[in-house]
This record gives structure tokens, C-alpha cells and sequence, in this order.
């Protein structure tokens, strides 16, 4: 089923890597959002140069600064966001922003643990729930039938590294405990969203990105940026229902948990 | 495959519920542990009375006074360990503590997120990175082929509510999300011990103990707690590497991730 337009949506960690592609691909559709809500932590720094670049170029992007894991920050950004949209429901929210350090079960400390669900799966946590009216709102004010991202729908880049069932696969390869455990609670997350707002019509999918040439990624990975954003661009213009509550990669195809 | 004798097992959170079952359990084996280490928080206080007068009548329960997510109360606990086991191993670690407050999507706070993944995951992992060398002596010590409780073992108590792909059955039972997300992470870290130490042949299991009749469970559960407990026993006694990596309940069926 086709998505319908996307009339708006917030990517976060958007200054680099998948987010920033993502916000590139949103800006040069054919048929592009009205606004593409583009956060990050230090708008004004010179890791969000090239998204400042961008936004001399489109006036329908919006760049917000957000630090995912404060609630008072979050909450002043779903303000702005409620303001730009004037009246508007938001279609999409894709929860990107995230850390992968090393981490082995010998190194682990509390700190390591704490540090990275509090990114990986707090962050998102508190910008889907201060963005949730905002959501409601398009998922409500819409005519569509079924679930999709041209309506409303939350996205949570997981990974495969949070699939439990395929661990073994790549345990030794990738030596990234905190991340895995932040990644399943976030999967997990995803689910509840998934039975929580069924109701409402907010379609709510996990994805994997691939293993990507990004800076957490490192350059030994197997897809450049461009071709793990072009495939999810693909999967959440086709993203239904039968997605929802459930992790997808970038080629669309379902992971176990 | 039979276990085999265990020696010594420790378990925290011993001081009521199923973990203090656990503790009266191992005492009233007809072949006991050497020696039982029961951890709690505050050996001394009102709530531990149980467990001192348990120890009043078996010289073998040694209780210890353990915060599992204090790295300094955990290193202290694990020389007292050392201690008492004068030069032999540690068969079994039986991560047990946990908590599970009420949490909504909607009411959930960055806040009970981390203070419940602090208590059901950095906790266990704590505990078992301390206890890893006696774990390791009693494996490399042991002349049993294959894994079991009887040679080296740790446990962890999960449940079906950190099951991603059984949270359908029971999302609105249980509004407990930031108990979901954090046993969701806790399987996650099984998943990773079972590969971390598959060589040292230390077993690595989930187990989820039914819903029991105790202050967590509280009195409207199906299980009592002496009707789970005396399943989880057999369940332990009997585990081999076929149960290593995986969660299996106390009736020792296997559950989805």
C-alpha cells in the first residue's frame, strides 16, 4: 500500500550520517514535506554545517535544537514543532539519534550501561511521548484507511544488533554489549508503542539500517549511506500496517526479536 | 542430563519472594550445597528476619549483605564469597533482585526507566562480572562433560513479560513498561553471556518463573510461590547446554524472544 504524502516529519540526530541522509532524501523528493523538522544537539556548531547548508537551500526545513535525553529540552522542541505546523498534525517521527561504543562484558561498568540506554532508548522514549498529541492529531485528521508514514507513524532505527535471536551470528565481530541491550529495550519499546497506540492509527516499526559507513558505523561497513537510506526511504513509503510492531531492515525484510 | 551435586550457590534478592524460596529450597535438598549464600540488602533490618532465623538453624546459609548495583558493595560481597568457599568455585549465580513498579507509555519518566534498568539489568550484570572467576574455577575445576548447575551456572530470573513477541498476549495486563524494556535488555545480556562464556562452560539461562503470589506479583497471580519455586528447582537441576542461551519457564518450556 502506497504511503500517501508525507506532510511532515522530525528526524532526530540529523546533523550526520543516516539522520542527515534522511533529512537530504526527505528535502530532494519530488513531492517533498511542507516541513522536515531536522534536530540535533548543537545546531550552531560546526558538525551541523552541512545541515545549515541545506536549510539556506529549503526554506521547508526546520532545524531544531534537541537534546533527545532531557525532558525540558524535548519539550521546548514539541512547542516549536507545534508552532511551525500551525494547527497541523506531524506525520513522522524517526527516532535516529543514537551511540554505539565499545563494550565487552569484561569492560561493562554501570556507567556504560546507564549512559547508553539513556540515548539509545530513554531519548526516544520522551520524543515520542512529547510529540505523541502531535501525531494523534494526523493520525486523526486523516482519511487514509489502514496504517503508513502519510499518516502517522513513529520509526525507531534499532539494528540487527538487537536481535537476540540472531546474536550469535555476530557476537565476536561486533564487542558492543551496552548497545545490544539498549537496542532490545528499544525493540521491546517499539512493540508496546506498537499496542499502545494501535488504536489511534500511529503505525510504530523498528528498522535496521544495515551496517553502514557512517562514523558509528566505521568505514569497514558493508553500504555507504546513500544506498541504506535510499532502501529505507523505499521501505517507510511502503511501511502498512503489516509492519506494524515489528523490526524491518533497509531492504524491507522482517528480523526476528 | 542430571546436574550433578551443586556445591554452592548464591542468590540475591533473598529475602523474600521467590528468592527466598529459592534459598529454602537449596537448604532442604537431601544432598545440600555446602554452602547457600543468600544476599539481600540490609541483612540486619526488620524484612530479612526469614532469612536470619533460616540461618539460625542451618550453619551451611551464609547471608551477605549485597546492593547489587553498587560496584563497591558487589566487589565487597564477591571477596566474602572467595572467603568462605576457601579455594573452590561457585557452581551457581542466581540473579534474582528485580523490581517491577507500575509504568505507562504515558506516565513513564526518564527517571523510573533508568532506576528499573539499574535494579533488572546493570544489577545481574554487576554481580556476575565479580563472581565470574569463582564461576570460572568451578567450571574449569569440574570433570562433568557438557554444562549443568553442577559444574557452573548463571541464571537469570527474567519472564515472559520482557518476551517481545509475547507482549501481545499481555500488554494491558501489565502496564509495566519500563519493566518490559529492561527484561527485554536482560535476556539481551543471557544472549551475550551464553556466548561470552561458551568456552569457560559456564551455563548461561533466562528463566521465567509464572506469575507468582508475591509483593511483585502480587496476590491476584496464578502461581504460588512454593508451586513455582519447586518448578524452578527441578528446571535447574535439569538444565544442560540445550538451555544455554535461551528462556525457559518453570515448567522448563522455552519461550520466544
Amino acid at each position: 500500500m502506497a504511503s500517501g504524502h508525507i506532510r511532515s516529519v522530525l528526524v532526530t540526530g540529523s546533523n550526520r550520517g543516516i539522520g542527515l541522509q534522511l533529512v537530504k532524501c526527505f528535502l530532494e523528493k519530488p513531492n517533498p514535506p511542507q516541513v522536515v523538522f531536522a534536530t540535533c544537539r548543537d545546531p550552531e556548531g560546526a558538525r551541523a554545517q552541512e545541515l545549515r547548508h541545506l536549510a539556506s537551500k529549503h526554506p521547508n526545513l526546520a532545524i531544531l535544537q534537541l537534546e533527545t535525553t532531557d525532558e525540558a529540552s524535548v519539550k521546548a522542541a514539541a512547542k516549536k514543532v507545534e508552532a511551525r505546523l500551525g494547527g497541523a498534525g506531524l506525520n513522522v517521527v524517526i527516532n535516529n539519534a543514537g551511540v554505539m561504543p565499545p563494550c565487552t562484558l569484561e569492560s561493562a561498568t554501570a556507567k556504560d550501561m546507564l549512559d547508553v540506554y539513556t540515548i539509545n532508548l530513554v531519548g526516544p522514549m520522551l520524543v515520542t511521548k512529547e510529540l505523541l498529541p502531535l501525531l494523534k492529531k494526523a493520525a486523526h485528521g486523516s482519511n487514509q484507511k489502514g496504517m503508513s508514514c502519510g499518516k502517522a507513524a513513529i520509526i525507531n532505527m534499532s539494528t540487527v544488533l538487537g536481535s537476540i535471536e540472531k546474536t550469535p551470528e555476530h557476537y565476536f565481530a561486533f564487542p558492543v554489549v551496552s548497545y545490544r541491550c539498549s537496542k532490545a529495550a528499544l525493540n521491546m519499546l517499539t512493540k508496546c508503542q506498537s499496542m499502545g497506540y494501535k488504536d489511534d492509527g500511529i503505525l510504530c516499526t523498528a528498522v535496521h539500517p544495515g551496517w553502514v559507513k557512517t562514523e558509528l558505523g566505521s568505514e569497514q561497513a558493508d553500504l555507504t549511506v546513500e544506498e541504506s537510506v535510499s532502501g529505507i526511504m523505499k521501505v517507510l513509503c511502503n511501511l502498512s500496517e503489516k509492519q506494524h510492531g515489528v523490526l524491518v531492515t533497509w531492504e524491507g525484510n522482517v528480523l526476528p526479536w
